[in-house]
């Protein structure tokens, strides 16, 4: 069995970032983890109709995958697909924005979200909206980087430190969550700036498949 | 130009419905209005990867109508498509469910959704919650009836009227929404028997669609 | 028949301006659109005695326009009178504060109000709460100008952008509202320099009234 | 310097209970209190054109009460002028309705509210969303019962046991408001059948008046 | 290094009770799993006192226990001590209601509460609040059994199946957690009477602290 | 009978503090006010330990002082033991937060708090979000003062005043709260320098105290 992990976007890169960032949990995981990338998902997902649009394609992979599905983790903050995978599965389906805001629910009374641009910020509201949560929500504050300009570490770290201590400072956080698959680099980094606890939101959903694997035992024995 | 309304479902039968409910405002739009059917949507929208599915076609066929539009309406209760069809649109575009809250919320303090089965449920209460309304929400109670069901108009006036009554009350709506397209021929008995506004979301839709039409011209004039 | 806007203070020159603005929706109206001014209100409407006081003699001049109303809008952004108002009559009564966070809502995630002055924000906070939709708002603040003041439009075009931009940055508000019936004139502009839809009062109001006008022919045909 | 209660509607009688429900703390108050009845309010205050037609009047007679006012109470569960007397006055100002709701949060996490017929309960509801405390309401129902009714001490004492059960055992309520002015001679027999403790309005009020003109002292001294 | 959970009563056969329901997961954890019982507390924790009271000698047990601690579990539905042991505390903390909470949320969208008796359901309800998740509460009910009256299965399991089917009937919960630790036999009948997912708060939090044993991985590779 | 302020930490000058500060209320009370210092408290209420810690310690306290009791007030703004103490009491209990917040709530729409530093602000949106009544919070911001440099006026005032002006201008408050009991005697400087309503929390429960104890009255006449 395995839990397979899904980049809905078609860039093998992010599919093998995600892989790093998560592969020093495989030791402590009761089963393999798995990194896909959807071969018909965009090179990015940046608008609604991406959010949308890849849904069809990440139901069909994830349906091939399902003879030794643990779980699925959907790795784009946008959850795609979410509640449609939820539906057509039987075993764990994560997200790892959900995820990443449970999690940080535990660290925290407040979290502020760093974007890379405003675009994605209303999705975002409308998600913490229908999760329930938007009392739990700092702040939600975009980076204004694109997702090429990540690679410079310097002019990122530096951003990223800039708006984590806005968020910690004017807005109440104290706990970040970095609204990006592609900010795993610098997560420690940016716990070390500011004293707050940082969460990537794929090591988050991986961290909560490990255990609702663990939880499955107790459905079965 | 013209309000296009798009029924993301592939029965007619259900676009000929919301054309006769919607039919009486004709005379006081500025534009006509013209219903149409999605051929490449599933018979009936009732799960999750249905909303989803059919955001494609959707963008499609809205992209094909474009010339002429005035306005869009989206004819499903899960307005599937909404955001991205405002990502692309530049007219107004226009979802049932939310046209519905949004009218309920200037006629009563509190509104009770009537819902065809309990699978919709959480559907309506995610975007509830998306929208932040959550507070003006009474209940959402499922009927328990299926959409083939709705065509015996003894048997479902009965159970509109008796959930209707449970929600005015047990829940304290003052206000009444029917959570489909397909009940706009018992909104007005659903009225009378209840004592209190019933929204039909279709109409409510087309209504707001009607005023969106007359604001745009303070864009232009 | 006739959609009704009744201007609650005594000012002929704000009703003038309300006129204005809405008067390029007249051709798109299925009815004619009236504006009168309420002889008995004070020249503005500046505090909450002034938004009490007004009612009586508001539902009074409602009164006297009912043979030929369809549709009633009270034109102040602190609805004065809109529970009383609805509860005396049978046809839909519009209040331009209610109508522009409708509209909004449906404009973007979260509305910034652009308010004259800090005294009103406070009552528009327990409007916005009685409404359920606090969780809709970026932030409400205050422009520091008179009403007189706006007649000076280099100045209160540079102020509304200037406030306008800090709602949009500082606050995430991804629609703007006007909240006061005098800014209509600048409403485009303030667009332009934002980049952000910008909600007139008034313009909402008219609107949803030429909306509801239309689907009242639901409850007779 | 007096604490003036201020019943706003013309009906001495009620003015009578409410002075005989908050007489047991004279002996406990620093000032004297004294209840007044607004000559030119409605009978009874029902609808919404009541709440706002009496603020004028009442404005005018808390202004001739002035002189020695060491606070207001204004008495009514609709808090009429409340925001608007808050204005005119440097001294405090009490509602029965907000006074109430703030003791029950100091009394239990949930409370429930018994109203006299379905019409003011959306009015109350408005009324907390604008005090920003829905989370705290566990359920608001109507006893069905005329003012003239509440008289008939058996049938009220039934009604209001059998509602305030249903608020305790099915909505969850640990607290009971009764929504009147007039029920205060039955409060402790709804304790003693509920076990719940409940709170009367205007002894909330009046209770909350001598908090504050103690607390007065410390802006002098 | 060891996931210990802490039963802060000092009643053995809880413990054993939850050592038997989390049994399960032993395979599936990187960490072996302790169950403690906490000699000082009460034999069970029924009152606001207890609760209290119980947090110093677990801040004492806790810290007797750190040099093999890869994380705590806070065993207790009141999660008592939770705040001081995450501040005393460099390795994860999880509270048992917190954990059930945060399981619920991504296993469905309102969450029924079946708790023993009244008296925890206030407690209950300000913790949702504190947690921000008020909206995601669809109801909590007390079964209205004593901690002794779980061991008579037949009744407890009728008693169960009847609060469930009245959460998810009349309250709208798709998903129900069991208050309270001593539930775990029964969880699955229970979710085969209702059809709902049912959460075990011991389980739920044994399943988030493997999971966060796994993250933690990610601090030091 | 004797309103017993009891000062959760050890350090006399601080219940010397709370003495001064609400002495000028004792004219006005129809009990004597009695401040008591916990011996067995920490010098000062700093962690989540110390609020936890002090509980037992205070009830017993408060049990020795139940011959004369008339109503407590615990005197440190985390509230330790609040609702241990309601349990175990016939009389009011009030907290000095629960307080002043409601008092808060009857002065202005939003409050603004001054924290000492940032540790405890995550616990004050816990406790907020506890009671409810996070939409009535404009923002809760950190003075960076330590409770010694609270002594040195100048700075202390200046720093309040710079803080209250933020809240008031950049978060919208209308009424401020010092978050700590050390603050009264700069409360109407703070009042004076930025034009808002300055809540002391022990001024405000111990006026809530005798509103409380005069209530009484009317359970026993």
């Amino acid at each position: 069995m395995t839990i397979h992990v899904i980049n809905p976007n078609s860039t093998q890169q992010v599919t093998d970032g995600i892989d790093a960032a998560i592969a020093p949990m495989r030791d402590r995981s009761p089963v393999p983890i798995a990194c896909h990338t959807l071969a018909e998902g965009p090179p990015g997902i940046e608008t609604q109709a991406h959010v949308d649009g890849v849904v069809g394609p990440l139901l069909t992979l994830a349906d091939s995958l399902k003879p030794d599905a643990s779980a699925y983790v959907v790795a784009c903050f946008s959850d795609p697909g979410l509640a449609a995978l939820r539906e057509a599965s039987r075993v764990p389906v994560l997200g790892i924005a959900e995820s990443a805001y449970l999690l940080a629910m535990a660290l925290g009374q407040r979290f502020g979200i760093l974007s890379l641009g405003r675009a994605s910020i209303q999705r975002h509201i409308r998600y913490l909206g229908a999760l329930g949560i938007m009392d739990r929500l700092a702040a939600d504050l975009p980076l204004g980087l694109g997702v090429l300009e990540l690679a410079e570490a310097d002019t990122t770290l530096a951003r990223l430190t800039e708006v984590g201590k806005t968020l910690r400072d004017h807005h109440g956080a104290d706990v970040l969550i970095t609204g990006c698959a592609g900010m795993a680099p610098y997560r420690r980094h940016l716990e070390q700036a500011t004293g707050l606890p940082v969460v990537d939101p794929c090591q988050a959903a991986v961290s909560a498949a490990i255990g609702r694997v663990a939880l499955a035992a107790c459905d079965t024995n």
